[in-house]
């Protein structure tokens, strides 16, 4: 099971990006030809999803080292190279992916002395494309390890889009389903919508269309029902950033699923790669939730939907409590309880590598 | 306090609705000129709401009463009026209101001799006008009683429109809201966009707006975490058909606030018209439940959101326990639990009368 279309590709240093505000109705790429375009794109949601973001902005880090070298030769390189670095990750302040690979590419570059110019930009390229890289192979072992807590005949229930769309490949929620389909499982979604965004409606159930997967679509407070019914035996979401004790922060809306799951006692799991975690973190209440434009509420594809002049309130991400998560599926393997104690445990692993 | 707005209007032997179906951005009414076209304005939403459906389903009795007079006299009326009766009823299934005010209608054409036509024609027009105004004193009566239960601040989260265009006048749940704004209460409203159809979006804000009530419109999702986070002090909803039990079946989403609320204990209202109590169904699982094209789903004013050729699961209703209500609010005062002991004196009394 291969994607037949590719969310993100750098060629001839001009970053393609998949125009996700256009999908399902219009598959359209959008190229950005310098990391100011590449800051747009993530703001205005032409590239959405924690991990997409993050391999977005490592080639954002390519291509203002590019231009800062041009423009400006070496003198200052480090201080204007952090200063595109801190713009970039001033486009969305709630996914933690964005600064893990920012941060990423500066400790890269602080590591080694750079005998010419052409090394440097050749080794930024080679480390983004490691980044990219980095994620499909996590995703597909996050697909395998998920796949475990999955059985042989399952409906799932999913939130936002988790997908290829929303990572360098396959996804991570979504992976997991996809591996789960892939494996022969005989597999049901249920897709949320996902309001205000509709990356369920728009992105979710393209994929899904494409993938074969039997599915239907839903209105958000239709999941309640479902749960309650005994119709859903799992949910599994993705994540934006997590805190040290395994608070999710996620699309708005993961926490009502959450809650309800935990009164009809159905298993609630997020997917996601390390670099997600924050471990700066104790808890997820010291997690930024960006709040969006109203007109994301009151407008749909340009149409009016609410008289003008009122106000809505739009906040892109809620918390969802670790005591509401059955568990974290990772790359590393599947997170249980007490997760403040096992994900420290994983933080020194992966230290001591 | 009074709108500037009629929903449903009754001149010259036309219904006049205000066509729900564009508001907010066209403000158009559509008139029916027969019983036919009053139950294409049932069906496909023209006109909704539990109370303004019943009104509106009377008027269409009076059309239908004298379009069979003049195209075939007296001849078989009974039964001619019993079937444009059941053609009416089948407009929509869920709410009771308006089989309630089809089989008053009966009745009262049951209940007498009439000696010409014309008699019997003016007659049920007064019957109509009758269910119109009890409607509009009912709402005025439920939302004092209502108001009883606001503190003097309050932030009331409601969901879908139970305002002036859910009923003849006033309104149910908004009528309490409208109340308790228009006593001098300071209040402040979330309302749910309640999605698919978004009448939250499009009735309630416009109604909101105009009646200057402070608010923001919110996401569906967006509730679960202003309850968990103590930022609403109740939350009132209307109702389209009750259980002897107390089980109220709503808009779809009410059960998601519900269970939110037992949750984080917020107070949790229905208000109602006692015409809206169904007896006959000892609980809430025996309320039929509509289910509505997918469309309503994957297109949103007319504008594709989601792939062509897939499946959506769309049911309007879904039934909230009666152990998730606080109290029910009704014109014969506030019902608390418990809701089956105290419903069933409020229908001896009323049997009684």
């Amino acid at each position: 099971m291969q994607e037949n279309f590719t969310t993100i590709q750098f060629k001839e240093c001009k970053l393609h990006l998949l125009d996700q505000r256009l999908l399902p109705t219009r598959v359209e790429t959008f190229v950005c030809s310098n990391y100011r375009e590449v800051e747009f794109a993530i703001r205005d949601m032409v590239v959405r999803g924690a991990p997409a973001i993050g391999a977005t902005a490592a080639y954002g880090m390519v291509m203002a080292a590019r231009e800062l070298i041009e423009h400006f030769g070496e003198q200052d390189f480090r201080q204007r190279l952090q200063e595109a670095a801190d713009f970039l990750d001033a486009a969305r302040p709630t996914a933690v992916n964005l600064q893990w690979a920012l941060k990423r590419m500066l400790v890269f570059y602080d590591s080694q002395e750079w005998e010419t110019p052409i090394a440097l930009l050749e080794a930024l390229r080679k480390e983004a494309d490691a980044i990219y890289e980095e994620d499909i192979a996590t995703n597909r072992l996050m697909g395998k390890h998920g796949n475990e807590l999955i059985p042989q005949r399952t409906t799932i229930l999913t939130h936002c889009n988790t997908g290829a769309l929303a990572t360098a490949g396959w996804g991570t929620a979504l992976g997991v389903i996809k591996e789960a389909f892939a494996s022969g499982k005989e597999i049901f979604v249920y897709a949320d919508e996902t309001r205000p965004r509709l990356q369920g409606a728009r992105l979710t159930a393209w994929e899904l269309h494409q993938a074969q997967i039997p599915f239907k679509l839903i209105s958000d407070s239709v999941a309640a029902t479902l749960i309650r019914d005994g119709k859903i035996d799992a949910v599994i979401v993705g994540a934006d950033r997590v805190a040290a004790n395994g608070d999710v922060c996620n699309k708005i809306g993961t926490f009502m699923l959450s809650a309800l799951c935990k009164v009809y006692q159905v298993p609630f799991y997020s997917a996601f790669p390390v670099s997600t975690i924050d471990f700066s973190l104790s808890d997820g209440s010291l997690i930024p939730i960006e709040e969006r434009s109203a007109s994301e509420v009151t407008e749909i594809e340009g149409v009016r939907i609410a008289p003008e002049g009122i106000e809505a309130y739009n906040p892109a991400f809620d918390v969802t409590p670790h005591a509401n998560m059955t568990a974290l599926i990772t790359e590393k393997g599947v997170i249980w309880p007490p997760f403040k104690e096992n994900l420290a445990q994983l933080l020194t692993h992966m230290e001591q590598k």
